[in-house]
């Protein structure tokens, strides 16, 4: 899911990521809740119309820009009290509020409000928060379902909307089955979310994680790995069972200057390509390779031209994309293990190459 | 004539130039000397190939940007020294070396290299400059063939291009006649540039050199009146005989929130647009006004997401062009004068309404 957090996929419009294929996008509560404000939204038609995406939204609950852009936070039993980042106002997040505002929102899913705590947190912090999360996801179901009943505050129904649980546990193995299990406990869920990784701990302890979610985790509804991530955390995250995605990281790199390619990650700016009339990427068919030169490119971005970082933008976001495409042809060939092991195999000696890396 | 300075009009593609029905584009050579080079780009294939532009480009010949950009700059007869306003490394641009320079980047219409002038000068200093730029028309001309008889430096012959003259003159009608007249009298020339207007002088003064400018050029070779400009000033050159314009008003001011309507300019982060589903402008088919609503947009560009800037950038672009589109139409039906009277009767009532100005 490429992210729109203020209800734009940055640099990028609906309708090139339609003709992307891409399939679903995500969009933040906290973020939108801020600004313009759910109220205003649902006012105008819900998400879908406001940003003129028709296919599916999921909505993050916020939990994640709670802990991590807000300030002056305090977590108490009743929900997180912060300051905005935009304007320091004092705000109160509580299971049910987020559930309102996403309700507003009116996107297809809706993520739970949870607690989301560092990466690399003791097991007594992480089944602090992984067991709050679970009384928070009781409180989000039983307002998902009365908001679904009574609608909202002028009785106007809300329409079809799904809520997933988040399965916390840090990087313990025993709170992350524990989490899964008590979640799958509390209502039967059309897909799951899986937090608080990618959040500061290692590579191998993520991937660990995700092997003891992917036995843990009913295996006939999606799972979706918050925050994550890069090419090769795609891939490594499929291997283990993940079907869905978001991460900031194709447009955030666009802007500055960094392209995802069949081979390696790319800093566009680099020397080499100054006189470059190739594409950037062959094997690749998004507007940016088959169009312009690695010199024009290069040029755009060193002259700080929208244009540079649009087109990388549309780039890396074309690239992720396709990459799921084509592991779901994989998968249904019944050839994706080995394609994947030959995948990370190029993409990481790549990446490690001196004239890659430099 | 949209403005591409750095080989791209910002934000757009020229792709969506095509759509919007762009007949021309205005890219600059002093710009393109400085980054990248136009020995680059001449070595890619050319501006046209570079940017991804199959339309006639016209370059600009840096005679208004070293006058206005670049900074401790020494006039002589020979030419004009300065600081690069990127580096500040000192160069010096002869009217033979923007020939090269132009001929380099292969646009189509090559402009001569003028001396420019502040608006409100004197009518010394503007007979000084006027003639000095009428010499340096006679030396770029006799480079601009030689180039054209020898090709570039490894005998490789440049492309069909033509060269306009720039008259000057400030606001001094016998200069204005005289410039025509000696102007016309170097060469048989396709085309004749308008320099030195739009630069600080009054409106009035301006009209009134576009009459005299209307009554001393040949009447069959098409007029450019440099940098100009906004709607109204379009449509009152073109009341006086101007053909071809161009301005980095649609893009620059879309960049700052700023619209052109059919109803005069508008702030795009007024508080009325906030909640407003309406499109920005009723009467427009452009990217933005078919498909979003007024109070997205404002969202957008009150958050700075650069899909604000971008829609903006494309409705003002579609704006303008549609205009000359529409001002060509009633020419032809013999309906111009009426139109454009109704047209700048129209526009100036919304601008001055106070709903409008706020």
């Amino acid at each position: 899911m490429p992210v729109g957090t203020l209800a734009t996929v940055k640099a990028i419009d609906p309708a090139e990521l339609r003709t992307m294929r891409a399939q679903m996008i995500l969009s933040n509560a906290y973020h939108l809740h801020l600004r313009p404000g759910d109220a205003l939204i649902r006012s105008l038609g819900g998400l879908h119309r406001f940003m003129g995406w028709d296919g599916p939204i999921l909505t993050d609950s916020g939990g994640f820009q709670v802990f991590s852009l807000a300030s002056l936070r305090s977590v108490s039993e009743e929900g997180v009290e912060f300051k905005s980042h935009l304007d320091g106002s004092r705000r109160h997040f509580t299971p049910e509020l987020v559930m309102r505002i996403e309700r507003n929102l009116g996107a297809d899913v809706m993520m739970q409000f949870d607690h989301v705590i560092p990466g690399q947190s003791d097991e007594t912090t992480a089944r602090d928060a992984s067991e709050r999360s679970i009384r928070w996801l009781e409180r989000c179901r039983a307002e998902f379902e009365k908001l679904d009943r009574d609608g909202d505050e002028e009785g106007k129904p809300y329409g079809a909307q799904a809520l997933f649980p988040v399965v916390q546990g840090g990087i313990h193995p025993s709170l992350r089955r524990e989490a899964a299990l008590r979640a799958a406990a509390v209502g039967d869920w059309v897909g799951f979310g899986i937090g608080g990784l990618s959040v500061g701990e290692a590579k191998p302890d993520m991937y660990a994680m995700l092997e003891t979610m992917d036995e843990s985790l009913p295996r006939d509804r999606p799972r979706y790995l918050m925050g994550v991530g890069f090419p090769e955390d795609l891939i490594e995250g499929v291997r283990r069972g993940v079907d869905l995605f978001d991460c900031v990281a194709p447009t955030r790199m666009g802007r500055n200057g960094t392209a995802f390619t069949s081979n390696g990650r790319v800093n566009v700016k680099r020397a080499e390509f100054r006189a470059d009339p190739r594409p950037l990427d062959e094997n690749c068919g998004c507007p940016l390779c088959s169009r312009f030169s690695r010199a024009y490119l290069r040029h755009l971005v060193t002259s700080d031209e929208i244009m540079g970082l649009r087109l990388l933008s549309l780039h890396n976001v074309h690239f992720l994309v396709t990459l799921m495409h084509d592991a779901r042809a994989q998968i249904r060939a019944g050839e994706f293990d080995r394609w994947s092991h030959e995948w990370l195999e190029r993409y990481h000696a790549a990446n490690t190459a001196p004239s890659r890396t430099r």
